[in-house]
C-alpha cells in the first residue's frame, strides 16, 4: 500500500502537464507528444481490461466522490494520479454532462507484420473521424485483429475517433500512415474491395477463409492503384436508384457476411463431429 | 421561357429571406417555419430527381459559372431563383470549399398509414445526427420505403442528418414524432428488435417476408416497453469481449442479411421457373 506515489492536486490552468493534457483533449498534441488521452469510463475502463494500467489518471474534484471510480482509482494506485480542480476538468472534457475522468496513455505505435496472412482491415484515406471509429469498433466486433490506415485517414487516437471506437482501438493492432500499395506484396491472403464495377455479388463470394478487406474514401472510394492490386472486387446488391451505402455500413455488410459464413463452417464442422463420434 | 419569375440577387446580410435562410442553414428554424435547406449538388440533384423542382433555388454568384449548375438552373426555371453574393454564400454553407447551391424547399410531414404491412425501419431515440443519417441512407439502400421516428430522435430534416442521409430523405416517407408503443398496435408484420439477452441468432432466424426493424438509442438501446411489444428478439453473434456494434453498423448488418435472404429467395423462384418452362 504505502509504496503508491502521492496523489497530486492541480488547480491552476497555467500548470504546465494541465495544458498539455487540454491539446490532447483538443486533438492538437504538441509535435513531439505521442501521448492521447481518454476520457470517461467506458473508454477507461477498456484501456484497464486490454492494456491494464495507465502512466496517468486524471479525475475531476467532484469524480471522485461516485461508486464507479473506486476501482479504477484503486487499479492505478501504481502510477501517476491526479485530482484535478472542478472548473478544470470541465473544461478539458470534451462530452457533454460527463463526470470527468481520464487516462493519459501512449498510443501504441506497432510494426507492421512480415507476412500478412491474418484477416484485417485496410482503410485508405477515410477522413470522417464518426466512420473511422466506427469501423474500427466494427472490425473488432466481426473478429479482425488487425487494421491498415493509409496516410489520408483521421487520425486513428484522436478524441474524436476514439470515442466513436468505444475502446475498439485497444483490441486492435492499428498501423497508421500504412503504405497500403507497397504492403500488398506481403499478403497471403486475397485483397477484397467493395466496388461497382466490374464486380461479384457479396453474397454469391465464398468468404470463409479470411481475407484482407479494403475500404475506401467517403467520396471517392478506394484509390484506382490499389483497387487495380485487389484480388477479388465484391459488390454489395442494394436497391437500384438510391445513394451507396456509408463506408462503415457497406463494411458491417462485408465483414459480418463473412461471419456468417464463417460461424455457418464451425456449426458445419460440429454436427460433422457429432455424427462421427 | 417568358413564363419563368425573374432572377432576384441578395447583396445584403440584413435581407429577411437570407436571415431565414441562414437559420435554417444553422438548424435553428424559426418557431413556424417547416422549410428546410438542402446544401450542394448531391443533395440537390436528389430532390429534383425524387420530388421534382423545388419552390426556391439559391446559387452563389461564383458557382452560376460551373458547368454542373447549368441544368439544375434550368430545372428550377419555373420557381423563384435567387442569385447570393459571394460573401453571403460562403457564410450560409456548412460546407467546406463547397460552391454554394441551395434548395430550399417544405419537408413532407406524411400522416403515417392505418395499417403497416410493409418492411420499414423504427428508431427509438436515436441522438447522434450522423447515425440517424446513416440509418436512413442504409434503409433506403436496402429497399425500405418508411422510417417511423419517435420523440427524442435527431430532427431528421437538420443540416447534418440531411448531408449523413446523402439524398435517402426524398426516397423515404419519414414519420417524425412518432409514438412507437401506440403504432404497434397497427403493425400487420413482426416487429423485431435487436437486443442482447434472451435472443436468437440473426443468421438463423427466417427474415424472407418483411417485417419491422426497430433499433434504438446509442447508450441505452430500445426502451423496455418497446422491447416488451416486439415480436422477434434478435442477436448479432460478435466477438466476445469487445464493444457492442455502433446502432448504424448493427442495422446495416440485420437489414442486408434480410435482402440476402430475399434475393436467394428470388434466385430460387427464378431457377425453379426455368425449371418448369
Amino acid at each position: 500500500m504505502s509504496t503508491s506515489i502521492p496523489v497530486r492536486h492541480i488547480a491552476s490552468r497555467d500548470n504546465p502537464d494541465y495544458r498539455a493534457w487540454l491539446r490532447l483533449a483538443q486533438g492538437r498534441p504538441g509535435r513531439r507528444d505521442a501521448r492521447v488521452i481518454l476520457e470517461g469510463e467506458h473508454l477507461c475502463r477498456a484501456w484497464l481490461e486490454h492494456k491494464g494500467p495507465p502512466p496517468t489518471l486524471v479525475v475531476g474534484e467532484s469524480a471522485l466522490s461516485l461508486d464507479w471510480i473506486g476501482p479504477i482509482w484503486q487499479a492505478c494506485a501504481q502510477g501517476r494520479r491526479v485530482v484535478l480542480q472542478n472548473n478544470l476538468a470541465t473544461v478539458l472534457s470534451q462530452v457533454e454532462h460527463g463526470p470527468a475522468v481520464f487516462f493519459v496513455v501512449e498510443a501504441p505505435v506497432p510494426a507492421p507484420p512480415a507476412r500478412i496472412a491474418a484477416g484485417s482491415l485496410w482503410l485508405d484515406r477515410v477522413q470522417d473521424p464518426g466512420n473511422l471509429g466506427t469501423l474500427l469498433r466494427t472490425a473488432a466486433a466481426a473478429g479482425l485483429r488487425q487494421a491498415y490506415l493509409s496516410e489520408g485517414c483521421a487520425s486513428a487516437w484522436s478524441p474524436k475517433v476514439l470515442r466513436s471506437g468505444q475502446g475498439a482501438h485497444f483490441a486492435l493492432e492499428i498501423y497508421e500512415h500504412a503504405d497500403l500499395a507497397a504492403l500488398t506484396e506481403r499478403l497471403d491472403i486475397p485483397l477484397a474491395a467493395t466496388t461497382l464495377e466490374q464486380a461479384e455479388i457479396l453474397y454469391a463470394k465464398d468468404l470463409r477463409k479470411p481475407c484482407v478487406w479494403l475500404f475506401g474514401n467517403e467520396g471517392q472510394g478506394v484509390a484506382d492503384d490499389l483497387l487495380e492490386r485487389a484480388d477479388w472486387r465484391i459488390h454489395i446488391p442494394q436497391v437500384k436508384g438510391v445513394e451507396s451505402l456509408n463506408v462503415a455500413a457497406a463494411a458491417a455488410v462485408c465483414l459480418f457476411e463473412q461471419r456468417r459464413q464463417q460461424l455457418a463452417l464451425m456449426v458445419q464442422a460440429r454436427a460433422a463431429r457429432r455424427k462421427q463420434g
